[in-house]
């Protein structure tokens, strides 16, 4: 294993020691909790919480997305584990400012339970939180059990929604109704090229043949829709872009927002190579790109794969879009 | 070869073409040459013109640094060779708005060639241009020949440092002097775990044994200071900090601004851990740390490995630093 890395048990605390230095003008430990990290200004006076959490592995997510007009908290899991109860209630705790906390997360069971249990508790000492999750991910489930698909990069564009949405001053329902307008205009796909390797376990966990890809292939490795033999890029991204296109029923004249995302080992030029395909399919179909983001947002480790994500815009949705905000993983300033 | 690829020996006009579209809000192609870019606004009406130029391979350099208070072109080349004299000709003349261009570009033969025949052909068309090469990475040659050391990711504040002082409506000798000075106060190295793969060559020109790791190794796979024993992530940061630390000549109370750049397969969880030691090393010696930058902003293709940079900083570079700045690679809003 090609690493950097200490004791794998731990490079959890690591990495969140490292996040906390790199971007202290933005972000700090929480006192009362070691997995919780939060924006240096929350809670904000009159403004409604807002806190995501998930897994470690997926950096930037979710720590990057803490920030001015973004996220106020984050609780921090294991490699590809939920966070505690304890680790979401605290974080509500840290950023209630009495407007109530609204948790964007993605749609995983242990997640689910997590949040659920500490939206309880938090409900017991008087702090509403509500919850929205990512479900972008059309490989995770079929169409008619949409509710059942998992979160991956479409979280961003929640997150970046429910946070302007707050900013712009928004009520906790108003918040919870933006962020889940974004959820359900957003469709993503994953391609795996290579698997990635938990480094605590040291050797990965599933196997990519070479010459093969996984189409569909989740972010913690859960098997595709198919084992594809490895196709040139335009026909990988031409794929995943009528995969996304047909799901979110796309029609000529939508204008959307697109991620293309790598997971983690994919060099940059590789996704600009995908995203000249994606482009081309989106405008043949008559769908304008109104914003596009090519890099890593949301990643799974080292696996060498990339994500496409695209979400339909309104004017609601431009407006939030557009609004500045500056996280370590996304900085948006006024053109 | 598992990568994202049409045909290998077009890939670097299918990421050009990518590219271009995805940040069609801020570049666009030139008419006059397929391997220019240029930002949208060039030329700047009253600016100095800001070129820079190089390999592909380096994604998001050198086209991500294309913007608002960045660069106005950049001359583009094949995946890691030079551009052409003409290529950085024609981005100096899409770029002249009368008050002359900058050439800051990593100092590699091959570039430095070819810059210095399109200067000469400027010439003769009555276009001022002036160059600096920068020469961060300090295992490329001794301190003795320092002047012939390559340029890394040390490049990025060379670009923002020169950026920031053309828009603030400097001269070109202004430019020149201020994007000189950040390189004169610039260093780099890099550690490489796994190596690259040209994709048109479809196999790594190098090899690093796995549990060893290449300290010092350059951008396109140079061999390294050292080929050591892969260590705990601790142990490489504060080699690596050392090195850079003590090249510079940091003294205590010195302030600094820092990047932990991936070379491009390297996940950013472990870029945060490395970053965690980097931080603890100059903080132990007095050291202050103004900005950091944690990501990848200067990489080689799939590379397994990462690149710590440091610049310190005076009173100047801090202001230029913190100007705002908006292009793919880096976006800096006002805090």
């Amino acid at each position: 294993m090609q690493r950097f890395v200490n004791d794998p048990d731990y490079i959890v605390d690591d990495m969140v020691k490292g996040f906390v230095k790199a971007h202290e003008d933005l972000i700090v430990k929480s006192d009362k909790n070691d997995r919780v990290v939060k924006y240096k200004n929350a809670p904000v006076e009159g403004k409604v919480g807002l806190v995501t959490g998930g897994g470690s592995g997926h950096e930037p997510a979710f720590l990057g997305y803490l920030g001015e007009n973004m996220m106020d908290a984050v609780a921090v899991g294991e490699v590809f584990s939920s966070p505690s109860a304890q680790a979401f209630y605290d974080a509500f705790m840290e950023v209630d400012a009495g407007k109530g906390v609204a948790c964007l997360f993605g749609n995983y069971a242990g997640d689910n339970m997590n949040v659920k249990m500490a939206i309880r508790k938090a409900k017991k000492k008087g702090v509403e939180v509500k919850m929205v999750t990512a479900t972008d991910d059309i490989s995770s489930s079929p169409k008619e059990t949409k509710e059942k698909r998992h979160g991956i990069a479409g979280g961003v564009f929640m997150w970046k929604i429910g946070g302007a949405r707050a900013a712009l001053g928004g009520s906790l329902d108003e918040v919870i109704q933006s962020a889940q307008k974004a959820v359900d205009a957003t469709r993503s796909i994953c391609v795996g090229l290579e698997p990635c390797t938990i480094p605590a376990v040291g050797h990965s966990n599933f196997n990519i043949e070479d010459g093969k890809m996984e189409f569909g292939i989740g972010h913690h490795g859960e098997p595709g829709m198919q084992v594809q033999k490895l196709k040139p890029a335009k026909e990988i991204a031409a794929e995943m872009t009528k995969a996304v296109y047909e799901d979110l029923g796309l029609q000529d004249g939508d204008e959307t927002a697109v991620i293309v995302s790598g997971l983690g080992a994919a060099p940059l030029m590789e996704l600009y190579v995908l995203y000249d395909e994606v482009e081309r399919y989106l405008k043949e179909k008559g769908i304008r790109i109104y914003q596009t983001l090519v890099g890593n947002y949301v990643t799974s480790l080292d696996m060498n794969g990339a994500a496409l994500t695209v979400m339909r815009l309104d004017e609601e949705l431009k407006e939030l879009l557009d609004y500045e905000a500056r996280c370590p993983g996304l900085t948006i300033k006024a053109k």
